[in-house]
Order: structure tokens, then C-alpha cells, then sequence
């Protein structure tokens, strides 16, 4: 039988941790062979919820749980984890800045970062979800001695699965026929999504895709999603960004069971001129469970590198403003 | 080429529609090689919410899903479907007995029994989740003139998942390992769980788990176990009531995998004296892809047999309530 994998979640009980559990615990995440155990982390505050939300996994009688924890202990919820995902932050506030909440949320991510490095399995997977998710998983990575760099991500995947909903919509076709759209730099409203090298049932895009929606509105689109979300729901994106962990995570140790590109926020070694060590949302392909590469050679146009430009300028300065914590 | 499936959801905006229809779009409810049409049905009111719902579903770039229909009309959310998933209902208020709420329920399923019966494909399978569900789903089933009786199904599913993850919890083993525990009668207290014929690992249950844990704890704990969710999380089971009516239609159009009962909520044939017509929690076998039976020869204990009085009792009393609109 498969030897478990322990699956560390952090802020479990929160909205996107209540639709991410449930399918991480029937296999979705992991395949349908993979037992887990899942190691739950929450503030002391939401400990009665959690354990709550732990009740009801073991209603669900999931053939693949294998244990479930609930703690507001660091060093418990991370001990000899395999997987942590990092879904807890501190929520923007009415009329914060983006760099006041980057800095409210550094303290958080050293934590979370030292806690992971000294108790959790020597080649554990990080995937930051908490936004500002590419310098949170910046700071976490840089407390880190004994887990490497490259097991350090966060997640740009719902950005590129929002970039293929809107280009399947616009095309007619089912999201299984967008291949190759991916991200690039930070999640946030700087992203660059790029769709110059992706295809829609292998033809290029911009063969398929009426060129004026293309230039007026699909960047636009993607780029402020989330907050097209929260008008409509009146809360922001909790299980579609769930669904991006559940992806992220599925193709870095399942590979995407095609020749295909995933946005993944990786460790920056140079590539494409992106200063070393930033957290930035390239191209990846996946070379085995748990191993990736930054796809090479792509060309990039004179527009996207521009852009590029400005999404590099945003991660310096995040990077610039937390500097006292790395 | 797969044709899509048509599979209804009404209550679509709610807590339980959230956690569900992520899942049946990923492929978990009818197979990765199933694809769907959403069609969802909120109130007027909840219009907007619904089409933010929607819009995150486009956002998981789920390659299975054909179209989503977001609408307040019945006819429109009915038209064609394969599978009707009936999630909304009206909630218990504070202190409102039983039988206030089955009467407010009434007029709600009588009203989609004859939408689902005029629209609806002519073999369309329905579940009933929203509670009252057994008196619900006749309410409904009983405005058919045209979809067979053995269609409309209430679900009982999460009351034997509740009853498998107790028992896997106490064996200390997977939830995988206990099979044919199920629930005879109505969903609600009266419910009767039956684990004379069940087993973990192969063995009678009664051989494994303690018998005072058995006699004192289990039955109590699964009957009550919609309030121990309420105390604990402060919102009553969402993820784990979706977690079942996936279950439910999992099995009903894809088989059990074994050779194994399930709790199916069905309109009674009579067997075991459960008067004809009452929907009715029996254990049930998977005869082909939208077909079941009845298990039967299991033998009853008097113990059993004198608790399911008490639940047909119940029924034939929330039936006699509603008389007036069968």
C-alpha cells in the first residue's frame, strides 16, 4: 500500500480552506491512490471551527484519510509534513496599501518559514496561496536552511486557469482545448498573462480569438478578476482559488499528462532577465514528481517585455520593503 | 465524443451548492470522461451571487464543463436535464417545529415536482437534499406524471457516511475498509442505523469495535450529528451534505465498485413492511447505470425492526401533513 503523504494546510477553517480540504481529501489533489494525512492549522480563535470542518471530512468517509490534525501549533501542524500549503494571511483591510500588507504579513511568513524549515520532511513542497502570495513565499523561503529553494512556490495557477476560462468562453471551446497560456511575475494586477505562444485546438490563439476582444478587454479581464468576483458574490474567490492550489499542486507531482507549460511562482535563477531570487510566475514543465523547470527559449515580444518590466519593478520593491526580514 | 450530461442544481448560491458544484464540474459526481451543462436555479434575490459563483466555476478552467445557465426560472433550469440535484429548501427558524417546516416546504416541491416533470428529460434522476427530504422528494415525486417512480430519490447517504467515518474512527482503519453499514427510514432523528450486516476488514462489525462504544456512543452520535456540526462550526454541514449527494448519484450512475449496499432514500414497494409509496431509506444495490434495487432477505432484528416503526410512524405522519397537496 502507498505510504501516506502528510498534507499541512494553514488557515484551514478560512473560506478557501473549506472548499480546498474536501477535494484534497478524495484524492483529487494527489490521485485517487494517494493516501493522506491531513495536518490542519489554525489561529487559537478558529480552533472550535476547525476542528468543526474536521468533523465533517469525517462524515465525508474518504477512503484516503488516513488521519486528520487539528492544532494551533506550528511545529505540530508542519511535523514531517510533505506538502504545506500555506492558504492563511492576513486579509487586506479597508483602504490598506498593498505594501502595508505586505509588511503586516512578513512577521506571519518568517514564522511560518522557520517553523516549516526545522519541522517538516527535508524535500517538503511549499505553495504559498496567502496573498501577497510571491513575497509571503519570499520571505518564508529566505528562513529556510535545510529545505531547498526550488520547493519553494506560490500561486499564479488561478490566474492562468481565469486567462483560459475567459479564451475557451471566447472561442467556443471546451477549457481541455487551451494549451500553453501561462503568466508572467507577481499576482497581483501587474501579472502579465501571455497567450503568444498558447494555443486553442492547436491552432494559435490569436488565429482563433476575435483580435479586438483580445487587445480590449481578455488582459483587463483576467487582471481584475478578482475583484469582478468579489462585486458579484460579495466575497472574494475562495474555491476557484482552492481549485488553482489543487491544480498547482497536481501537476508538480503528477506532471500535466501533456507537453504543456503550468504558471508556477518559482525562485527566479536568472531566466528571461528576472533578477535572481525574486518569486516570479514563469512557464514551467514539470521533469518528475515533485521537480520542474523554467521553460527556456520562449520569445518574448516587445509589449510583454515592457510589461515584464513593471512586474519586476513591483517584486524589487516588495522585496525592498521587507528587506529587514530576509 | 461523450454527449454532456444535463445536470440541474437548484439552491445553487448556497453553502451546500458551493461545495458541490465544484466537484461535479471537476468530474468527481459522474467521471472524469462525463461532460456537463450546469444548470442553476437560485431565488431571484440570489441572481447575482449565483452568477459570481458561476463566474469562479469559468475560473477553474474545468475541462469537463459545456455551459453554465444561471436562472431564476424553473423551466429554464429544468429543460432537458438529466440529473436534478434538489438543494434549496426553506430552513428551519428558530423554535419552528418539524411539521411547520414540512408544511412551508410544500408548495416549494410541488412547484418543482410539476417543472421537473413538464421540462426534465423523460428518464431524469432527482435527488432531494434539502430537508425535510424524504416528505420533499414525494411532495415532488407525487406531481410526476410522466418520470418513473423510481427516479425521484431523497438523500440518506450522509447519514451512512456519518455512521462509516464513526466506525472507521473507532477500528482505526480507513473508511475504505467498512462496508454495508446503511440507514433504514426518514432523515431525521428517528433514522435507524444498521450495522448487523456490516463489516470492517471483512469481519462482523459487532467483532471489532467495542460493544459499549457501540451501544452507547455510535447510533446517538450519527443521529445527532447535524447539531454537533452546528455547535462546532456555527453553519450546518455543507461540504460533507455535498460530499453525499455526489456520492449518491456516483454510485447511482456508476456502480459501487463492490458488490455493495447503499443508502438510497426510494419510494417503497413494500419491502419490509414500509408502506408503499413513503420514500424510504433501504439499503440498495446498483443494477446498471440509473437502475436499483431494494436489497432483500436482510434479516431484521426485533430491536431494529421496532426502531423502523418509529421512523415509518414519522413518515406516515409528515405524509398525512401534507396530504393536501399529493
Amino acid at each position: 500500500m502507498t505510504a501516506p503523504l502528510r498534507v499541512a494546510i494553514t488557515g484551514a477553517a478560512g473560506q478557501i480552506g473549506y472548499s480546498l480540504l474536501f477535494r484534497v481529501a478524495s484524492g483529487e489533489m494527489l490521485g485517487p491512490d494517494q493516501p493522506v494525512i491531513l495536518q490542519l492549522l489554525e489561529l487559537p480563535v478558529a480552533l472550535d471551527a476547525l476542528k468543526g470542518v474536521a468533523m465533517e471530512v469525517t462524515d465525508c468517509g474518504f477512503p484516503l484519510v488516513r488521519d486528520i490534525i487539528c492544532t494551533d501549533d506550528q511545529a505540530t501542524a508542519f511535523k514531517d509534513a510533505d506538502i504545506v500549503l500555506c492558504v492563511g494571511s492576513k486579509p487586506r483591510g479597508p483602504g490598506q496599501l498593498r505594501s502595508d500588507l505586505i509588511k503586516a504579513n512578513g512577521p506571519i511568513f518568517t514564522g511560518q518559514g522557520q517553523a516549516i524549515d526545522a519541522n517538516a520532511s527535508a524535500d517538503c513542497k511549499v505553495l504559498v496561496v496567502g496573498n501577497p502570495c510571491n513575497t509571503n513565499c519570499l520571505i518564508a523561503m529566505s528562513q529556510a536552511k535545510r529545505i531547498p529553494k526550488e520547493n519553494w512556490h506560490a500561486m499564479t495557477r488561478l490566474d492562468q486557469n481565469r486567462a483560459v476560462g475567459q479564451l475557451s468562453n471566447a472561442a467556443g471551446v471546451s477549457a481541455g482545448d487551451v494549451k500553453n497560456v501561462f503568466v508572467w511575475g507577481n499576482h497581483s494586477p501587474t501579472m502579465v498573462p501571455d497567450i503568444t505562444h498558447g494555443t486553442i485546438g492547436g491552432e494559435a490563439i490569436a488565429d482563433v480569438v476575435d483580435g479586438g476582444w483580445l487587445a480590449d478587454s481578455f488582459d483587463q479581464t483576467v487582471r481584475t478578476r478578482g475583484k469582478a468576483i468579489i462585486a458579484a458574490r460579495g466575497k472574494s474567490s475562495a474555491a476557484s482559488a482552492a481549485n488553482a492550489a489543487i491544480d498547482h499542486v497536481h501537476d508538480w507531482f503528477l506532471g500535466t499528462g501533456h507537453n504543456d507549460y503550468v504558471s508556477m511562482a518559482v525562485c527566479s535563477d536568472g531566466s528571461y532577465g528576472v533578477p535572481e531570487g525574486l518569486i516570479f510566475s514563469f512557464p514551467c514543465k514539470i521533469t518528475g514528481r515533485g521537480t520542474y523547470e523554467i521553460v527556456q527559449g520562449i520569445e518574448v515580444s516587445g509589449e510583454v517585455r515592457e510589461r515584464m518590466q513593471k512586474t519586476i519593478d513591483e517584486l524589487v520593491s516588495e522585496r525592498e520593503a521587507v528587506a529587514d526580514l530576509l
